[in-house]
């Protein structure tokens, strides 16, 4: 692309080295912000900056925080013995929305994975396992998606924590609620059938 | 969606009011953002902020411009009698890349379009006519989209430039080149054959 200013080039050079946005996207999000009044890009500006720079991690669980310890760790109505094992804050919010997860979260920052150089030492397993050492720990849930990676990572979690007296299950895979047989995949029908539950057991939810 | 934290909070809704953007995608650059060098973000957001305060527009055909006269405008190789009517600056980019055109551009900053509340006024069709009216314009050629709005800003334009002397006409709408007849709409077909060209001329290009 031949830019007819330097500056234009500049925003959207970097504009598109965000993920999943190219030139093209870049070039059209750019020009947006020229059309606007340019407060609302100061704005935008300061907001990302103050982010990065002020930003912290929760000491406890490691979730993006404003604060050291972050809400729900510092919370009194949460069950500190129950772990949920998730790989970023957007499966936080996921399973916070449900209102049905009533301990506290452990955040890894991401799985284990080979292909991108990210190993057990990039993640905060340590400190998962210093927890479980410390005894605070009675049940550690695996939460983390079921791709190669996920269950890599499950796994190496599960031996790092092996005698340590805590228990550890691994969230239900089966067919999603309201969903077709018919349309769903072979692998989780499957699933879902050798780890079927007790008829009474579903009337509860 | 509940954030953990308000930094992240604001940062995710400055960049959700970008076009095309929504709230999940927003949360998705942002945690980007987050795992990158804090310098890479000072670097993003003043880029943003540097183009929206110091870019001007071209004080002669209305392009994004460094500089008062752009590249193409100072240029001494190109014919200033040929004037391209244009939306804006991604235009001027198409038309450049193809190396077919000598003449200089007028970049309108938009097509008339009563539903989002664009007027003519809201364009640059005055200064066009007023150059029209100096007399340094020989021929103009219109490139806007061929929607309705592209459509209704090209007639209003030859209806304020009609009787002053000036050439008008309009990029030919046909079958691309590479492209199977049988797949091309009716209208743009109907159309190449009723614009058909001299076989002879078909030759030059």
């Amino acid at each position: 692309m031949n830019f007819s200013s330097k500056l234009l080039e500049n925003a959207v050079n970097e504009v598109s080295q965000l993920p999943g946005i190219g030139r093209r996207t870049a070039l059209r999000l750019v020009l947006h912000l020229l059309r606007r009044p340019n407060e609302q890009t100061h704005q935008l500006a300061s907001a990302l900056n103050e982010m990065v720079d002020s930003i912290k991690n929760c000491k406890k669980c490691h979730n993006i925080s404003d604060v050291e310890l972050c809400e729900i760790c510092a919370s009194n109505n949460r069950n500190e013995e129950i772990v949920c094992v998730v790989e970023d804050i957007r499966d936080v919010m996921a399973i916070e929305s449900t209102a049905q997860f009533k301990g506290v979260y452990h955040v890894l920052g991401g799985k284990i994975s080979p292909m991108e150089g990210v190993g057990p030492q990039n993640l905060t397993i340590e400190s998962l396992v210093g927890k479980a050492k410390s005894g605070s720990i009675k049940e550690v849930i695996f939460a983390l998606s079921s791709t190669m990676e996920g269950d890599t990572t499950n796994f190496y979690i599960y031996r790092q924590l092996e005698g340590l007296g805590v228990t550890m299950s691994t969230i239900a895979r089966g067919i999603s609620v309201g969903d077709e047989l018919e349309y769903a995949d072979e692998v989780t029908l499957g699933r879902s059938i050798i780890n079927r539950i007790p008829f009474e057991n579903s009337l509860q939810n």
